[in-house]
Formats: C-alpha cells, sequence, structure tokens
C-alpha cells in the first residue's frame, strides 16, 4: 500500500507551489482537479464562527458535483468579513481558469487553513493558483507537493489509501489531511456543520452517487475525523472533501458494494485521524480513550472525550504517571450516566480501578507501560451495550510553547 | 477588612496541625467548631463520582444544622469504596468526641482533598484529629492553622470577609477556600451536586434559617466558585459549606436583611473565586471573560466557559499573543446561538473584532497591554440581554510540569 497516493485513483491531477504566504518555505497553495465532473461530497465544520471558503465551498458542494478544490495554508480566511468572501470566491474563479478542463467557478471547493483574522494576501494568493496550474499532473510527487501545501503546524505527512475489488474493478481510495492544533473537529455534511482545522480531502476512482457519498461521508467522518482531538477547540476551517472520479468504471451501488466502500472509507479516514492525534502539537504519545458498556452511543461520547479533553488526564499522561483518578472524575463530570461501583478501568491492560475500589496495582510497572507512543485507557460502565472511541494526545509544555507564540 | 479572619465571626473556634499527609510539612488536618449548633447549607460537586466525605457530607449538612468541619489535605478519599465511606465517618466521630462540645458525629461535615484512589492514612488522620482537638481557639493563628490544612498545590492563602449591620447589629461574614488545579466546579446544594476540588468554608455570626442559607449558598455559587475554571476538571471533592452561628444576634429575615446578606456573600465568595483563578496551577495572570447580550444566561455562561477553557486562548494569553480569532472561535464552538456578523469582541479596553470584521489595530500595544496580571476579554454578541463572567488563567509549561508529576 506504500506506494499508493492521492493521485492513484484515477482522474485526478494535482499540484502544489510556494507563494510566500507561509514564512516556513513549503508549498502553501494548492490545485486538486478531476479531469471529468466528479460526484463530491463533502462536510464542515458546525461552529457558528465559519471561515469564507466554509461559507462558499458548501454552497459549491450542494450540487453533489465539483472538478476540484483549491487550497492555501498561512491565513484561514476566518472573521474576514465580506472582503474574505470576495477572495474566497477569487481563489475558485482563478482555479477553474488555470484547470484547463472549461469547468465554473462554482465547481471548485476552496480551503484555508492558518492564522485567523487576517485578509489573505490575494497577490501573493493569485500568483500562486497560476503558478499551480502550470504544472499539475497525476505522479506521487504532485500528490506530495498538493499535500505539503495544506499543512501548517504538522510535523509529519498524514496519508493513507485502500483497495478493493468492486466485481472485476479495482477502485482505489486515498486521503491526505493535515491537522495538529485547534483540533476537535465536528464535521457535518449539509449546511448546518461544525469546526476546528482540520482538513482532509480523499479521491477515490469508483462510480458512486453523490447522495449516498454524502451519508458515507458523515458516517466515516463521525467514526475517524469527529473522534480525535488535540485542544477540543473546534476550528472555524474544518472540512473534508470526497470526490469520486468514477474512472475505475467500478460502480457503487447495491448494499454489498456500498458495506465494502463504507469498510474502506472508515479504514482510510480512521488512519488520517490516528495521525492528526499522533502529530497532535508537542505530542509525544497517542492516547486512545475507549468507554464501553455505556447507556447510551451519546454517553459513551460524552465520556471519552471528556477523558480525552481533560489537561489532567493529559499531563498525567505525559509524565507516565497512573493516576487513574483523573480519568474516573473525568468519565463522572461528563453529564452521561456513569456509576463508579460499576465500572472497570485499564490502563495499557492493567486493571486499575474495579467497581468503585482501586485495585492493587504495581504502580511503577504502569508507568512505565505509559511510556509506549501507544497508551490505551478503558472504561467499562457496565451500564449498558453503547461504545466510543476517541484518540488524542498528551499534554506537553511544547504544546505551550507552540501555542503562546503562534502569531508573533 | 485586613484583620478580619474565618473566626472573626463569633461563635466558631479551629486549629489545624500537621499530620504527615501531605509530603509538604504544613498542616493536613483541620477542625473547624461552633460553640452551638449552627444553621448551615453545603453545596457539593455534581461529579457523577464523589468522594466517601461527600457523599457523608451530604447526609450530615441536610438537617440544616451542623456542630462543625473536620478536613484533611493530601488524599482525597475518592474511589475508595466502603472502607473509604467507613473512614470519612470515622472522622466525623473523631471529630466529634474531641470537640469537647457534646455534639454527635452526624453534625460533622467531613472534607477530604488530594491524590483520588488511595484510602486514607487513617493512623495519621486520627492522631492529627485528636492533635488538632487539643488546641482549638478562635484567634487569627487559629483561623491560619485551619485554613493552611485544606490547602494543596496552592501558593497562596484565599481568604475574604465583609461586615455589615443588620439594624444595630453588626454581622461578620469570613471565608475561605483552596484549590489550584482540578478546578471546574459546578457545585450545587441539594443531593444532586456536581464537583472539582475547590473546597471553600464560609463562617457567619448572622442568624439565618437552613432554607433560606441554602438558597443563598446556591445563588452565590453561581456567580463565584462555578464560575471560575482552570482546568475545567470537575473533581470528585468540591465543596462549599457556610455554618451561621447567630452570636451577633442579628435576624436575617424580610427582603431587606436577606439582600444585604447576599449581597456581602456574593462579595466574599466572589473574591475568594478570582484569588482561585489568580493561584490557578503555573499561572501568571488572571483573565476574566465577558459575555454580554448573549439570547440566553444558559448560552452566555456556555460562551464564557467556552472561551475560559480553550487551551488556545490560554496560551495566546500566556504568550500575550492577541491572536483573537481563538476567542471568536471559541465561542462559536459552544453550541450557543451567536453570530460573528453582530458581535464586537474586546481585549484589554481594546475593540479588535467588529461586526465580523477585524478592525485595524496596534498589535504591539494590545500584547503589551496583555501583559497585565488581570486581563480583560469582553465580547458583545448583541443578540439579547443576558450576560456571563467567567474567571480563568492563562496556561503555561509550569501547568504541565506540576501535573505531569503530581502523583510520583
Amino acid at each position: 500500500m506504500a506506494e499508493l497516493h492521492l493521485l492513484s485513483p484515477r482522474g485526478f491531477i494535482a499540484n502544489g507551489i510556494y507563494a510566500g504566504i507561509k514564512i516556513r518555505q513549503t508549498p502553501d497553495v494548492g490545485l486538486l482537479i478531476a479531469e471529468a465532473p466528479a460526484s463530491a461530497a463533502a462536510a464542515f465544520t458546525t461552529n457558528r464562527v465559519f471561515a469564507a471558503p466554509v461559507k462558499v465551498g458548501r454552497e459549491h458542494v450542494a450540487k453533489g458535483t465539483l472538478r476540484g478544490v483549491v487550497i492555501n495554508s498561512g491565513n484561514a480566511n476566518a472573521c474576514t468579513g465580506k472582503q474574505g468572501e470576495k477572495d474566497a470566491r477569487r481563489m475558485c474563479e482563478l482555479a477553474a481558469a488555470v484547470a484547463k478542463c472549461d469547468c465554473k467557478a462554482a465547481e471548485i471547493l476552496p480551503s484555508s487553513t492558518g492564522i485567523i483574522g487576517h485578509l489573505l494576501p490575494m497577490e501573493k494568493v493569485e500568483r500562486g493558483i497560476i503558478e499551480a496550474g502550470q504544472n499539475l499532473g497525476a505522479s506521487a510527487e504532485h500528490a506530495l507537493a498538493f499535500g505539503d501545501a495544506i499543512l501548517t503546524t504538522d510535523t509529519k505527512r498524514k496519508t493513507a489509501a485502500a483497495q478493493f475489488k468492486i466485481g472485476k474493478q479495482t477502485v482505489t481510495l486515498a486521503g491526505i489531511c493535515k491537522g495538529a492544533g485547534m483540533i476537535g473537529p465536528r464535521v457535518a455534511v449539509g449546511a448546518k456543520a461544525k469546526q476546528a482545522t482540520m482538513l482532509a480531502y480523499l479521491t477515490t476512482d469508483a462510480q458512486i452517487a453523490p447522495t449516498v457519498l454524502r451519508k458515507l461521508l458523515q458516517d466515516a467522518s463521525d467514526g475517524s475525523f469527529n473522534a480525535v482531538t488535540i485542544d477540543d477547540h473546534m476550528s472555524t476551517n474544518d472540512t473534508a472533501v470526497i470526490l469520486a472520479s468514477g474512472a475505475s468504471g467500478a460502480k457503487i451501488a447495491g448494499p454489498k458494494a456500498v458495506k465494502t466502500f463504507a469498510a474502506a472509507l472508515a479504514e482510510v479516514t480512521q488512519s488520517l485521524a490516528y495521525q492528526i492525534a499522533a502529530d497532535g502539537e508537542g505530542a509525544t504519545k497517542v492516547v486512545t480513550v475507549t468507554i464501553t458498556g455505556a447507556k447510551t452511543p451519546a454517553d459513551a461520547r460524552l465520556m471519552a472525550r471528556a477523558v480525552a479533553n481533560s489537561p489532567l488526564v493529559k499531563c498525567a499522561m505525559h509524565g507516565n504517571d497512573p493516576n487513574w483518578g483523573r480519568i474516573v472524575s473525568a468519565a463522572g463530570l461528563a453529564g452521561a450516566a456513569f456509576d463508579p461501583d460499576k465500572a472497570t478501568l485499564t490502563l495499557q491492560g492493567t486493571v486499575v480501578f474495579d467497581k468503585g475500589t482501586p485495585t492493587v496495582i504495581d504502580a511503577a510497572a504502569v508507568s512505565s507501560a505509559l511510556k509506549e507512543k501507544e497508551v490505551r485507557v478503558d472504561l467499562n460502565c457496565r451500564l449498558g451495550k453503547s461504545s466510543a472511541t476517541v484518540w488524542t494526545c498528551d499534554l506537553s509544555k511544547e504544546y505551550v510553547t507552540i501555542n503562546a507564540d503562534y502569531h508573533t
């Protein structure tokens, strides 16, 4: 699978270039173009404060087809009023023009990520779009360049892909994403959606109806992007988009094919979400919080998020401190049904609290187990059959360093 | 007012001693005794996971009178099962015995604060209670010793007091509290209450009925303790107790006297809450977040808490970074009605965002203003008439240091 990339699914070309928006000299403007109209769905932030590109993107994806995506990093084009909206529309116009595919601005979805509250440096952005359009291609290098153009405080590229058969045809599904801080997405397909700067772009050469794609993207997002949190700060720009070119000829229709496609989509999006947690600002480890036996699915999610978002739990994880009382108390404060006298808490496989009472543990051994790059926190509530998993990371001094001085 | 202390209201004696529970050699066991049965009310954590002393305390305060409070720091007696409950009851028994006031265990309210999930070292606790009981008194030093016995990661004592006249009688109201981490209290009077380790003890020599006292304590808590957050981690042990000895002879009955008493209670509890924010773990400044013009009081509180709890906002405040987009986006993600196109955000008195658009600011000047020990964040939503204020602090590396290594 290692060789698959965002442009492995047939029917797409892309590019990314450095236009001088970011200080760090890596690509900051990118274009992804479908060679023919692609079936499309997108999920956006549900923050009441949403960026101009989110507003424009919602409009443009509403019909269920897109010809491409234009993105910039280094500036979120959020809280920028009417001029911001004009700028987002201008990005689409230019992208449509340089894509040389006889498409309209209304078929391009724009995305931006970076600082909030500053107008886009449009001269640089425009020059960047034109330059990116001059060398579109489908190679792995083109995929890399586009992918790099969405990164901000990320320290690693985040990519995933899957291949499967529908009848005799091979379908490829690939994705890239960005996100390391301001991560607590709760994206939704449709007009009323939520936000945190997580951007994800998915391509596939399957043939699939927009209505089906929308539902599958929402389900996949709920189990992946919407289940990762770095700082629970839902952004103004969160966007997850999937474009289906249909170029494989494989039709996703009927329960079996839909199930197969959904499984691949879940695999790819969950891999991306996990990579976001692993690259959380200042993170040294991923913490996977799993709640089982909750009374309702909503209760399970509430508790998983409360544990994953507690700065006290995250600091304890950073210090390899088996201070599990913080985990149990976080579950208790979530507003969900929870009875500590029925619950069992397991840290890295060791039961530390069982039915209201601490177990006798070797604290040094548990602490040592917490030094792994992957920490599992499992809380069985024994109140019902619902479960939820949330991925997060530890809270380090480095997170403070990064965020106390992002602006200046 | 500087000379007033917890034992200035007539009718109370107290003491605190070091019993060896905490590593730091400062008092960790304390007794506060009312010389005659006192009218009493208490508000407790609303966490589903509540400590043994909270369970016992709820029972003991139910009748509306108490003879005293027994407290220990260094161990929260939470998640300790049946043995924990026995230990909390034993603390009350011993306190009643050593108080030499012919009172019963059921008239004593117990509190504990410290690490969760460890049984109390009862030998030390018992010895401590007996020793503290041998030298009860009403001096400022006795008040100090009791106050010090509730501190854990606090770096400062937190005290407040007020005096007022009811007719010709002078009434004194005083309070102490502790809290620096695991602070996000939402305490409630009555059986169904929430939690975060904030402990507050209030004394007054007013004569007041328990039913009135309960209502006034809930109202005061909502505007003070329940409006302060360090890490939004509601604890298992949060408790606010008020004892009214009646020794001043001043009767709080009738709207005017109740209003006067409520104002003094608000003043004292708000001062204590502010002191908690100022002494937040690793804090270098207090951030006062005020939401005005919200559609409903609940919306105002939701937005104020979302801004105050955002790690991104708190880090920006630490770095004196006028990165106000984080504040606006936090308000937008709160789940409250909010329209950025109607809102105005003011940072330290400077309008930085107005009706959907950034204002032109001198970023260096605003950054410089953020260096103050007190930072004001004011967001006017222009959607209604409701407002809310929440106090928090900045997020520093020191917070991570303290909490990555609290246990070991």
